[in-house]
């Protein structure tokens, strides 16, 4: 038999775009805790997740039997604007680091809006004019969120107010005015439009914000707003479920070439990316038909599978949302201003978070330098400009392929390009310029925010 | 016999990505003059284009018979790095306008390295590889060309120094930044570091540069460094050439579904974007068969094909470079500071020139806020943020498509999506704060322009 040869980029037509989302927690025997109310210390109910949550979504939330979950024709059409996206073989990046490994990558950088975020965001916006909504508010780290959540209320035509990370905002001017482009209106956070957020501001003047604060100040205005409601772009086991679409639509292409990767590797800030990419290949795992190694890679940084605590927390830093048991550096936790904003982020995916404790993947950590240093390396080699946060992946990937070079192993490296670095020039720049830090927290870092982990 | 539902976007296959360039000339009953050496006024000689530019390409160049080129392999190989690229139905801009007219773009912008300008890049750089060609020399405007450029001299190993038109490395830093990723050098023009340079900046103190002072000093350091060529990423008919895989994978896409296109439209700077994406379809117009109508855009602020002259002129301020007939505004008009540095070019290709003299196709100048406007609107509708410079076409496009709702005509529009606006953030944000201006030149500076004409 002759082996067909692989394309450089394997494309599912349109009609082949998954028809169903999959919800690995169906596959967990384990279910990950439920979230809990703060006050009562109860789970916390589908009446007070609907005062915060568009109503599908929290169904959604809440739904750990069904496998699959069919994906509305209206969110399969919005797809088609940007979806499916190519898996794509890395035959330049192989060559330039002499490896027999095979490396392959889900590439969702090839739309201007916000990249793999889009995936979420299509679903979160459809469903929240479905209901009747009119106006949504969110919080934006990198920017990757907001200027997808943007472009998914022009499309459907509500209005968006985006709370972006204040550094983030600051480092990414370009990143703001494209949101504002879509339509959104950009408030730098903490601001002193919220309570919390002027209560962020009075107990640490001059802070450069956190995804923990932008999300109480956007649950706090949703709250108070009438027909809004609240979106978050990751974390949360529907936006893992929307992200899915990803390994989905990988895991189609690959089984058309009969390739099975033995490692497969994807970026974890909130934990929506690697959830999404590593969903439908774990989910086999989990049944016992696959043996395949999963990486989950976090900045030194944010350390939160590698450092921090197994635990109920906050997901914010005003402590207004439910308790989530996952792995968490502690709500209070301020991380450095570094480059990679969309994993500065003190909590994780309560599915990874448990997935991780119960042993079924690993979790590295690496150093903003080394990332960049990868970035640079992918760029020249497979002339695609890597978001920081993307790099990430990249970083263990070559790592792993560097292994191969060693022994001799023919391993296949899947990963996951979750965005492009276009609005990431300054970081770039740093790095080139070696003006570029490592920000490693110490341990007394790491103290004060378990320092605010509740009581449970 | 039912109609074959259109998808979202056409894909080819990497298999079906074209073999061949398309070689307009050969169609052309009438050719573009001949190149003329300034000094002696007589068709410059291969061996006087060779001094400057690879062999291989002086080749292409000159040659007006072969209706088809071959594409190495080395290259179609490149190319799977990005191509094919889609053809997309914007059917939720359609949709946007309430227009019957159905609308179709081909969509360069997927890659991070320079959108179509990549093309021609790899072409290049290839040919300069095998000649034994150790470095480059090249000018940006918009910063396409130098990052695409870049990215080409990273994969084979050429050092490249890119001199980037300085009112743009202003503006732009970013993509000065991302040129750098990729490993090229970056020298704001004018410049002291060459004689040219050093003249232009005595003459003109303050001036923010333009391609034709860019290209005087990239010559100049090529003619006098070893194992080194200039290479230019429009104008030439050779560049003209490598962008007809632009048309050549459209008109394919579009076969497949039995469409034909009543009007083609795509932005001019200095045209190989344009001759790219029209040479198959207007190859088959001059052997009389279609009547397609074709639309050259162009902005108000530099409108080479609609107010300037049919003459031969240098391609550089500098007035260094071999004299070709074209449209041109004179090569010592300075183009005020408008947002789309790609089309801020006094000349025009001598293919696209000769067309429209011939009335094989229309011009049309449009106004940066109506540009941006269209852009935006694109943006809102169809979720791709593109390119000032490829927004002059999605305006003619829109102002086709509403003429076609007044009539009821339901007319084919294809356009050239050449790239994406990433970099352009403070264009669109000056248009969103209603910053943004309107630069059209007066009689008196087109005069000034024309005063520069050589004799000939």
């Amino acid at each position: 038999m002759i082996q067909q040869e692989i394309p450089y980029k394997i494309f599912l037509t349109e009609e082949e775009l998954p028809k169903q989302w999959h919800n690995l927690r169906a596959f967990m025997k384990e279910k990950p805790a439920p979230f809990l109310n703060p006050v009562t210390k109860q789970p916390a109910t589908r009446q007070e997740l609907e005062q915060v949550f568009c109503k599908e979504l929290v169904d959604q939330e809440l739904n750990v039997t069904d496998k699959y979950i069919d994906i509305p024709q209206e969110i399969r059409d919005f797809y088609k604007m940007f979806r499916p996206t190519p898996v794509v073989r890395a035959y330049n990046l192989e060559r330039a680091l002499g490896t027999p490994a095979k490396i392959y990558y889900k590439f969702e950088g090839q739309n201007t809006s916000g990249s793999h975020k889009l995936n979420s965001a299509a679903a979160q916006v459809y469903y929240a004019k479905k209901q009747g909504l009119t106006s949504l508010t969110t919080e934006t780290g990198a920017g990757q969120w907001g200027t997808a959540l943007s472009m998914a209320c022009a499309f459907y035509g509500l209005d968006l107010t985006v709370y972006m990370v204040k550094v983030s905002a600051q480092q990414k001017p370009h990143r703001k005015a494209l949101i504002e482009t879509y339509g959104g209106t950009v408030i730098p956070s903490p601001s002193d439009t919220t309570h919390v957020g002027r209560k962020i501001l009075a107990e640490n003047p001059g802070t450069g914000g956190s995804l923990g604060c932008a999300i109480s100040e956007a649950v706090e205005t949703a709250t108070q707003t009438e027909n809004c409601r609240y979106v978050l772009g990751s974390v949360l086991n529907h936006v893992a479920l929307h992200q899915t679409i990803i390994g989905m639509e990988t895991k189609a292409a690959l089984d058309k070439y009969n390739i099975q990767p033995d490692i497969v590797i994807a970026c974890a800030g909130g934990g929506s990316n690697l959830a999404g990419m590593i969903s439908p290949f774990m989910g086999d795992r989990l049944e016992g038909k696959n043996n395949i190694q999963f990486i989950a890679v976090e900045p030194a940084s944010c350390p939160t599978l590698t450092r921090g605590k197994f635990a109920y927390d906050f997901g914010d830093t005003g402590k207004m949302t439910p308790l989530m048991q996952m792995y968490t550096l502690g709500s209070g936790f301020m991380p450095s201003a570094s480059h990679s904003g969309g994993l500065r982020y003190h909590g994780m995916s309560p599915i990874i978070s448990k997935l991780y404790h119960d042993g079924y993947m690993e979790a590295r950590s690496v150093e903003q330098t080394k990332v960049f240093e990868a970035a640079v390396t992918f760029a020249r080699s497979e002339g695609t400009l890597p978001a920081p946060e993307s790099s990430h992946a990249i970083r263990v990937a070559i790592d792993e392929a560097l292994k191969c070079k060693e022994t001799g192993e023919e391993k296949t490296i899947l990963f996951a390009l979750s965005g492009t670095g276009y609005f990431d020039m300054t970081a770039y720049s740093a790095y080139l310029d070696g003006t570029m830090g490592d920000f490693i927290p110490t341990e007394e870092d790491l103290q004060k925010g378990f320092a605010s982990l509740p009581d449970v």
